[in-house]
């Protein structure tokens, strides 16, 4: 029955995500779905990305949360236009729907931004099932949560285009093989890009603009 | 819409949660259920405390995951009788529910059985709506993940009648308030035991280990 329930779910979600989609065309606004583990160091990684971005890139963030607003409050700080969806006033949802981004895009306004970046809520199960209009999705994973979470939760490293793998400062503290992490993802989804970096440290951020830069350009024909 | 049929989904989980509780209840078994997000040292936090009861405790574990036996193939090293549940056949379900719990537990056997340990997936949302007849439920939180996380995902440590903060062995590599991570979960949970350890170093065992093995006397008046 769950799954029956989750496929009519599923498919009402796929048109709202159209919807979105046209949305985001007609504002020629790329949009990039941020995926993880909670804790995995979206924010932060998000926070320097902003940083080296703008102005020549305008960037805005819709940010997911259970509750609360710390990451907004974080990312606010870089200068970005950043709005904030809690669902603890839709039953708590572990994700967030194409609906929602949507309303929250149409309120934050996309008319000046060449990137829209949505910082989903953080789980690595349930937000790769829903399609939110993006162009492409990114998924987060730190080296602190180990190398098998790719064959793990494959779903996710499958519908992502790109990862970072992250923490990388924290490597010589942990019995963590980089390289296996690296050839996980890419075992469940070969030739997906992966961004080694620390969003501490800025190490391994150039390649990672470079990549966003390069499809925000492929898209709107601006922010190169 | 979401939120109705989620209630549905709920009610159903409730009325299989009784004959699971009922199931236990026959079998003098404690049942504890282990949440946390993916890469909190679960199952690392697992291997030790078993190796540490076993045989005074009499110990079974279910271990759930989406994809892989990674962690069974790890637990049954500590001598304990392993069973995995795979929820990719049932549409990689974000959660354990209490039928599936239900079916691995008679298969793997409760007569001789004084603890039954359920690895829950690596998910710090809907794992915590799904009751699964378990007696008690804990909460492991990698210090990795920062000390914001109770208050992000409150309802998981709302239910969660115990919680570990885990990985204490990196916390001079972090930015992160150790004082503040316990703060913040009974915050949300006034009054909750939070046992601060490393899975790694096994600093902090003791309390945990005293914990549990007092919760499967008190049950089953076995194992002290």
């Amino acid at each position: 029955m769950e799954i029956k329930i989750q496929k009519k779910v599923l498919q009402v979600n796929e048109t709202e995500a159209e919807k979105s989609r046209k949305f985001f065309r007609q504002k020629n606004v790329f949009v990039l779905n941020m995926m993880s583990s909670p804790g995995s160091g979206k924010t932060e990684t998000l926070c320097k990305t902003l940083t080296k971005l703008m102005p020549g890139v305008r960037v805005g963030v819709i940010v997911g949360d259970i509750c609360t607003t710390n990451d907004a409050d974080r990312l606010v700080k870089t200068g970005a236009r950043v709005t904030q969806i809690n669902t603890d006033q839709f039953g708590g949802d572990c994700h967030l729907s194409a609906s929602l981004v949507l309303d929250s895009a149409e309120k934050l306004g996309c008319d000046d931004l060449d990137l829209l970046i949505v910082e989903n809520i953080g789980n690595l199960v349930c937000p790769a099932e829903f399609d939110i209009g993006e162009d492409s999705r990114a998924v987060v994973l730190s080296v602190t949560e180990g190398e098998d979470k790719p064959l793990k939760y494959p779903l996710m490293f499958r519908v992502a285009d790109v990862a970072i793998l992250n923490k990388i400062d924290l490597l010589p503290y942990l019995d963590v093989d980089r390289d296996l992490a690296v050839g996980n993802m890419q075992k469940v989804h070969p030739r997906m890009p992966v961004f080694e970096m620390s969003a501490k440290t800025e190490e391994g951020y150039e390649p990672w603009l470079d990549w966003l830069k390069l499809k925000v350009f492929e898209k709107t024909g601006k922010g190169l």
